[in-house]
């Protein structure tokens, strides 16, 4: 951390602010630069509020010059995290595509759909068993029923499970079903949850919140890892601005960021990001061709009846398009995507 | 909801909107403007999703004519709420100050603050026991043991006690201490939690997310409302902008905006709507000019050695210099403010 | 500036950074914090980009711990800034309210709506006769015509004008006719305009512009002190952001801030901010409590058929209340507004 | 346009409604819906200001169900818009790149930079003559000077010109040495300007401003159509959101969107969306998959030295190989890019 001193500090307001830092255990470097005296902080600043700083008599401002998360800092470990479920590597050199219904409706819904994303080359089926909804009114979904639905289509079709929890209380039973733990973004400073989620035996996909900024996304990941999992994957879907001719603005620049700043795997859901179908599928595309490390993506074989989110999901042969076109893009930045499965 | 069709819709495309909304037991009436076909859809729309009407082939647009929110509304419930408790009431004539410290500390700071407060004119004590923190690595507060000594100091001071809850397993405990119960900003989308506050014996004070819409933060109001709890008090703390010298925008027009459209009680919170000390003062007056039905004020007798959120705190004279502007600006607009009390 | 080095920068890479401060001028202090080298960089940093730093080989980050204005800036310049034009003081003791109507219309409106804020005490009318409008299809503006009829009110009532100026080529028109020149918010950064305005010989009047941080509307004041023009004043007027309920979000927090960055005086326009009439007044009285040195005001007698944002002006019954009101409230901080006048 | 009343709306509110738009030429229908009396305005309302019909005593609310724009939109001509400017075409199956320095500085520069993107399969160099900047210490740009440099650059490698143009003024003087003329974001709304630019003998290449909503962007487009000149070139170059890694947060999803609204090409700016070299290339790849049809990006042979945002400038050799990239992208949509220029 360093701090400004305004020009007209007092030696008496300097000192102070030193010893305000030293009784709190941190050494100061003092110096003097063309118009301010600059104190340099040496210590673990991570627990100093910068505020009690800027507000101290004399102060101009106060600078964190550090980041406040560690274990999911690229500093703390140099070399991407590869998670293993099974056969599949999220994080590697393969880009996965989770894909499936919004919620889980009814049994046969769920295995017609479960087929179309296996053979597309899909690894993961995605369904809401538990749904957040703005509105008290809405769908709730089907709660563990549709569990045990999606455990079966995707034990059908050889498929992962990733389904979203929405309170600490259904970890462990979600965890019986499910592969991944899906956080959704309302939930992602929950932090009685997430903390939880750091003593979960699954990984987890942590989506970013709408109004939260990289650093705070990653802060949360940090409560996960800290706690004792290491398998976090994050996944970006869409930040609110002022823009709303789309649902939200889907922010792929953070990708390539979180690449830089982060070992985690970094996901994105167009689906979510847009709410709109014909906005799904470029943005999937240009996801991919950003460097996500996968994405998710809702499908439904007749959205005009879905229970929830029908607008945004794609019909099948329309998924199975944007299969055949990231490809593609993948190899031109030197990954794979998995070939579709032979409709036999 | 109305329904805008293409200029070229062809007849069956009109046609399926249409059936697509009789399925799903709505009236539709079909009007012809300029240049487009024009549906008007009759019935209770709040539980469709408009964006499963603006997918459908041949349709321009579509638009919800009608709020989301029901009980919530000052069309469901003309006068204002008033909630009392004890002597106090919220949302009458009398506008209603909340202080105290940000964190329940250790048992004399809190008595120390306490007292300040109650002889400023303060009817209700405010104090944190379990904190939610954006860092794993900070204070998490001092959970039940904070509790008994923030009800000690209240009794002793003739107050009542909000603190805030975060999880939906600490409501019953919480409301053995607590006249009200506090939901903070990163959970007030918190589905799980907010639908178990609609069976909660105590008031609820709900704040504003830091990215929620005036709409979504009355639909979590309704969340409450509708599942049994009248008493909701709404809070608005700052939303998050790109302007970043304060730490959110407290969103004073929200206030007469909330006013028009609800009849339930909205306070203003300027210590974390702005997080800066010297901010607060100017704000807090301006909330109450604005119209506030009371704001909620952090107070510390020694903020330099808070624990949390010193830096937005009050000293204890400056809070009673603040509470005598307030008490001048409440009367230009028709409403008054507690006296101080006798200091003896 | 400050730049932090990555944990295993080389010594080259510490070197190359030194060199290119070195080349631009700049000294360097290196020091060796826990786990980084920390570089200060000691000169006018003002005209470095702090990017070009921050994308060096070996460089974590880089921390820009002055701000980039000057003339502007209260470390400039301690005492508040007091524009005097004729009798009234603009930045002084007493708070200064603007009104009139949105538009110049015909010469009976503006006469009788001059009539009616001069004797609520108004100093300045306002009057736009050059109109930025989002759309094409929108009236205009009167222009010149405008700016006579606007001049002939004023005159009559003992006013001073300020009207909008849209453009370099009209700043010298316009100076003939009016006594403060406005510069709106989609102007703020059209440079070509502000730095003639440096030029100017009349006081301008710089809204913010509605995506500016606080940082860049210091910088627009900059071009134009910078310039030659010492007679600045800011005015807030509504910042965007997700919230669409109000037409903007009127940040009044800018309004503490501004007062201690800056020397300049800062206004608040609750017309623009909130686009809805009866939002005004609240935000009006807020404006003044949270500390502004004027307010701008919109009102017409007629709204229903004005020419533009007859939604947001004020009747003149409303806005003489309004006066009487804000007398108190800038009481309560230690101001005064002008008393009303006698009607006869 | 549709009006839906208060539920307890009188009957002499609702005729003064239907009398307000009488007066104004509209007619009205009216309906009754389950809880609300509605009204259909019927006639062209894009002079109507929606708040106008808000306020009026009775009205719950009003909603635009029209888009404000004409001649830009999609229903008015249905074909893409194909801009030819020589051999090139702007806007068809080809996506087409442009590229070159930020700001021209001298004429070696302009000279090295334009043969490798030439090279590369570049059809039009970019380069700053004009240089809109925060701060009014910053290098402005050389001038006219620097358009003779452009050109004669151009001339020799093959390459049309396109570049900024900050003020009316320019308009004439540019337009001899430009074959596109370029609006700066912040001149989005700039009206005398843009109005300016509908008079224009060349295209005009608008920049989505940072704050502007798509449809604001295509209203200003509608300033240019309207006023005579119809080949417009939109350029999405990164929106003003809370998050502050990026320098903006580049809406990939505008694309789509616009596609959709509108016939105008619509272009991406990668390098002031991101602001960071590093970021450039995975979102210019992004932006062709979304479905851009070009994109503008910023080379520099030595962008140490540039004196304009040099750390968002792409080195040759990167920008060769992301042209790479993106041809193969192009070509997985249906569309392609030129092929790299023989080095002979």
């Amino acid at each position: 951390m360093v701090i400004m001193m305004e020009k007209e500090a007092t030696e008496s307001q300097i000192e102070h602010v030193i010893e305000f830092l030293d009784e709190r255990g941190f050494s100061v470097h003092r110096s003097t630069g063309v118009e301010h005296i600059v104190l340099g902080v040496i210590g673990d600043v991570s627990k100093l509020d910068i505020r009690d700083l800027k507000v101290l008599p004399g102060v101009a401002d106060a600078y964190r010059i550090s980041v406040p998360y560690k274990m999911t800092s690229r500093q703390f470990q140099h070399e991407n995290t590869v998670i293993k479920i099974g056969e599949v590597e999220i994080g590697g050199d393969e880009v996965v595509v989770i894909a499936g219904p919004c919620s889980v409706e009814y049994k046969e819904q769920t295995m017609i759909i479960a087929e179309h994303v296996a053979r597309a080359g899909v690894k993961i089926l995605r369904g809401g068993a538990f749904k957040p909804r703005t509105s008290p009114y809405s769908f709730q979904g089907l709660g563990e029923e549709g569990l045990k639905i999606l455990r079966e289509a995707a034990d059908k079709y050889g498929l992962l499970v990733i389904t979203e929890v929405m309170d600490k209380d259904q970890i462990g039973m979600v965890s019986e079903y499910a592969d991944i733990i899906q956080v959704g973004a309302r939930n992602m400073q929950n932090f009685s949850f997430i903390r939880a989620l750091g003593k979960a035996k699954k990984p987890v996909f942590l989506k970013r919140g709408i109004a939260a900024t990289i650093e705070e996304w990653l802060m949360s990941a940090e409560y996960i890892l800290s706690g004792g999992n290491k398998n976090v994957i994050l996944c970006e879907r869409g930040i609110r601005t002022f823009e709303t001719y789309t649902r939200n603005t889907l922010d792929l620049s953070a990708i390539p960021v979180v690449k830089k700043l982060s070992h985690l795997p970094v996901f994105a859901d167009p689906s979510h990001g847009t709410g709109i179908r014909n906005k799904v599928i470029p943005m999937a595309r240009a996801a991919i061709a950003a460097g996500a490390d996968g994405i998710m993506v809702e499908v439904h074989h007749d959205p005009e009846h879905a229970l929830s989110d029908g607008a945004q999901s794609l019909y099948p042969q329309q998924f199975a398009e944007l299969m055949d076109q990231i490809r593609v893009i993948a190899e031109v930045i030197g990954r794979k995507i998995a070939d579709k499965r032979d409709s036999n």
